[in-house]
């Protein structure tokens, strides 16, 4: 029976196949009395040691088979294998309560899953599916049952699940598998963020996808629209096979675009730069032809650890990534990590709001040798490219001042020891917290550069923190406070002749770029492959007309209405 | 030994006296393992029985000789003992986990107790101090320890104490106790409130007075610089007579003031109001000369009980309020709950940063059945006085709008019914999320008034929990952004012909009301023992200085500035 399920655009692109619906392994858990706590954790142990082999099979295959990169995924579970805080946790439990291992391994794994999901970063959210992933293989192994497979699949397929954990995700075969729907998740949760690495057509968030698609069905992808087609008629059949040649012809203008450059209709040049969190994501930068990276995150560099990376190792990062982007702009944030218990060496205050909490700048200027070894690593690796350094969750100018005369007494340092320094590194700050945007003004006079982080901005101006379901209506990007902060920093910036960007979720989105563009943003920071799509939308654009939309945009009372404005007048090409 | 401590100045005055250092009683609790579990039920529910004959002498006591006001909190007290989470919380903990009762006591009790401290409500914080107390009086009995009694002095003394509960300074005789110190707390914890109220001088958070004052040395409490002086030498002593005199004669200059206008020596006239958490507070706004309530928080109506006030309990407290203030404005605040678990019947979702939740007007938008009884009972009290509604925790221009219609639905429905409604109700809105004081303008077209909630605005712009102590440096009321964002609302309001009031701890502080009289604020509310002070304040200022001194402050880059700027041109009269 013909079908349509609604849910969210994860990834572009349209996939037609026959369904293959992944089943859940059957896994109740239930909670026993032990006696012989010594033989139970044993019986851990071995599920351990099992799933350590199976593991280290899967990450060869997957290095062999589909590079580096996604090979990481299982470095990453193998490390989860050998933390302590959770193995010896598990142990610990079995132990003191006297409980079997499935219940023991399903608390304590519970614990750090939402502990780490509740976080305000990609990584630390990845971290909450590696451990889920992981739990998930050991009770496998604890429980004696068989997983499904993915990697058998071998015709053309879409998989159909309630959910893909990075395991899931690294065993696709790209050959067959044309897309993907789940029934939970949203745009930036791990199956999303993977689809749109993979470039294959993903809905996230159906809802009941798992119930509504049986395996062999035919469907129909839609990951422009969100929509899931279920035996869907001849006539839509056909009116999609027009949508999805449209879209191949479109990805192969796309890419011509590689070497081209960001520039309107009327001639105003911007540069269009990518996000990354470690040197590994540099092949899809320069592939998807990024003019720069506005933000390397280096928290992936403190992570998954039991001590803080020496500033040799640092270094060596730094370095690579200037390296590689040979003399483009390259714009490091320091350390953003805190607000909850995420580094265990550091030992951080738990607090009842995290997200209003004891982070990023405000743990730096406190932890003053941890940050001088980061800023040390830094300054050294300007040496090797176009560095520039960036400070997050500013809020005062004392921060800034602060932070800033630690990297010249840091500069002192290393020019007296005979380092090599380069001689203008550029120092600025990402606008995040509404206080720091409300005085932009002020901050111009004294940074080199502003990036504007829209994901805690709005988060903080709205007062709506974005990981909570019942307030997520309010995260709003297009809300009037949101665009008129923007262009006041826009404003400021350019008023002392410094040069503004913006590295939050909205720099990529094609509603955002014509307002965005309209209120003379110079610099868009986004996923790699966001970039070649947004090139070509500045392409299509007039500076002159997204002025005069952004002017009318902002004096609309509601985020709605600025959506709704920004589609009608035609400014959304795609 | 001569020796002096610092810390916050929390009640006006200065107090001379012989010490008396407040013992904490030892209290030791170990976990033990217990075989009986229903003998161990009897033992502890024994000790809740010995502390309710206990709690009911005290509230007689304090009934008949400090009024009704001050029993209410053993009321509150009371009502803990018979709250069953708690109360049948530690009987299923003891018979669950076989531990003693001390041990499960004291573990229910510190659950409770961090979740209500953690709470953005003076209401909910106090229902900490009250669990504290009364699982303490539990404990005592169970351990079989003496409680010092502070009822025993008999002296004219000032109290030294780690922390006073609402019990100790219920146990205060004023004839004797002169001023006191704490070693812990805040300008809002509990014991500074109760000085306020008590009017008797007090200084917080000294850290160390416990240790640094023995009982019987000389002591001299300075509630006005935050000073302890221990032992101080005659020509101190001498130089702090002086300044008593002067402070009492200020006092008595301000008794003067309670039925004079507050008005500026260049005749401008603005509202100085009390904020209120129930109706048993007026008798404070009156005897202050309150010139309105510019805040009654409903909160306390649907807390310490099992189900929601009906409308006829609301309408009969509202009433009580609207007629005792005879036809001067009253602004009361619609529900502002929520964000985490706090009633316990409304069963909320729990919440990684509640602070950024799902709490008031967002929680009353859903909760509408909830919602629409408050307004029935807040319309149909509009007949007996001047009622202004005001929603708190508004972020979106939707949000007011939906809540608005609701009264617009309400009141035809009242009409309908043949009820009295006040013709003209004016409908306003908190301020206190970023995004709303940046589109104020927008607002102000469709609301008939502002109130700026300034603990939350400055909590959300500087992105700063202030509960947390490792940020509570970025609380800062004198931020160049608060100051924009105010002067942005209040300029909004007045462009649209509406009025601008404050409802935050900062409306009457010393510091602020020139700036805000220079910024054009309308109305100040504040507790009611400030009304008077800021009376004599704003009758010494001109509001043509105020406007100068507002305009430079704005230019200022950081919050230390702005007050330094305020204290040097001398704006602070006290």
């Amino acid at each position: 029976m013909a079908n349509t399920l609604e849910g969210i655009a994860a990834s572009k692109g349209i996939a037609f196949a026959k369904a293959f619906v992944l089943e859940q392994p059957e896994m109740t858990i239930e909670k026993k009395e032990i006696t012989n706590q010594d033989s139970e954790i044993n019986r851990f142990k071995e599920a351990v040691n099992s799933s350590k082999e199976e593991l280290q099979i899967i990450k060869d295959k997957t290095l062999k088979e589909m590079g580096e990169d996604k090979a990481e995924i299982f470095s990453a579970h193998l490390l989860v294998l050998e933390d302590p805080e959770i193995i010896d946790g598990v142990s610990s439990k079995i132990k003191e309560d006297s409980v079997n291992a499935e219940h023991a391994m399903k608390e304590i794994s519970d614990m750090y899953v939402t502990m780490f999901e509740g976080m305000d970063n990609d990584y630390m959210k990845e971290r909450a599916s590696d451990i889920r992933d992981v739990s998930q293989r050991i009770l496998l192994h604890l429980l004696g049952v068989e997983n499904t497979s993915l990697a058998a699949i071998q015709e053309e397929t879409v998989v159909i699940a309630e959910d893909l954990t990075p395991s899931d995700t690294a065993q696709l075969d790209l050959n067959y598998v044309l897309g993907f729907a789940t029934d939970i998740g949203g745009r930036t949760s791990h199956s999303a963020i993977m689809a749109r690495s993979m470039e294959i057509p993903a809905v996230v968030g159906t809802k009941e996808a798992t119930k509504a698609v049986s395996t062999g069905d035919t469907v129909i992808i839609d990951g422009m629209e969100g929509h899931v087609l279920v035996n869907p008629e001849q006539t839509v059949v056909d009116s999609y096979k027009e949508k999805q040649a449209e879209y191949i012809r479109q990805k192969e203008e796309w890419a011509k675009l590689v070497n081209e450059k960001s520039i309107t209709t009327d001639e105003h040049q911007v540069e269009l730069a990518a996000n990354i969190g470690t040197p590994n994501d540099l092949d899809g930068v320069l592939s998807n032809g990024a003019e720069g990276i506005g933000l390397y995150r280096t928290e992936f560099l403190y992570m998954g650890r039991n001590e803080l990376p020496s500033e040799e190792e640092q270094f060596e990062a730094y370095k690579t990534v200037l390296e590689r982007m040979e003399g483009k702009p390259v714009v490091i944030r320091t350390l953003d990590v805190g607000g909850d218990k995420e580094l265990p060496y550091l030992n951080l205050p738990h607090e009842l709001n995290p997200f209003l909490g004891f982070r990023a700048i405000r743990l730096c200027l406190e932890e003053k040798d941890m940050f001088r070894t980061q800023l040390r690593a830094l300054l050294r690796a300007s040496a090797f490219g176009n560095l520039k350094i960036m400070f997050p969750m500013v809020a005062t100018l004392e921060e800034f001042r602060e932070a800033k005369s630690m990297v010249d007494d840091v500069r002192k340092d290393l020019i007296n020891e005979g380092q090599a320094v380069a001689e203008k590194v550029e120092i600025g700050i990402m606008v995040e917290i509404p206080s720091t945007a409300a005085i932009a003004d002020l901050f111009a006079k004294e940074v080199d550069f502003f990036s504007i982080g829209t994901n805690d901005l709005i988060q903080y101006t709205l007062a709506a923190d974005r990981m909570s379901e019942k307030v997520s209506h309010l995260y709003q990007p297009y809300h009037p406070a949101i665009l008129r902060l923007v262009k006041n920093v826009i404003e400021a910036a350019h008023k002392e002749g410094k040069w503004a960007g913006m590295c939050g979720e909205m720099a990529g989105e094609e509603t955002a770029v014509p307002l965005l563009l309209g209120l003379g943003l110079d610099e868009f920071s986004m996923s790699a492959t966001s970039v070649l799509p947004a090139r070509s939308q500045v392409r299509s654009l007039s500076k002159q007309d997204t002025e005069l939309l952004s002017e009318e945009a902002i004096q609309l009372p509601t985020s709605k209405e600025v959506a709704e404005l920004v589609e009608k007048k035609g400014f959304i090409v795609s």
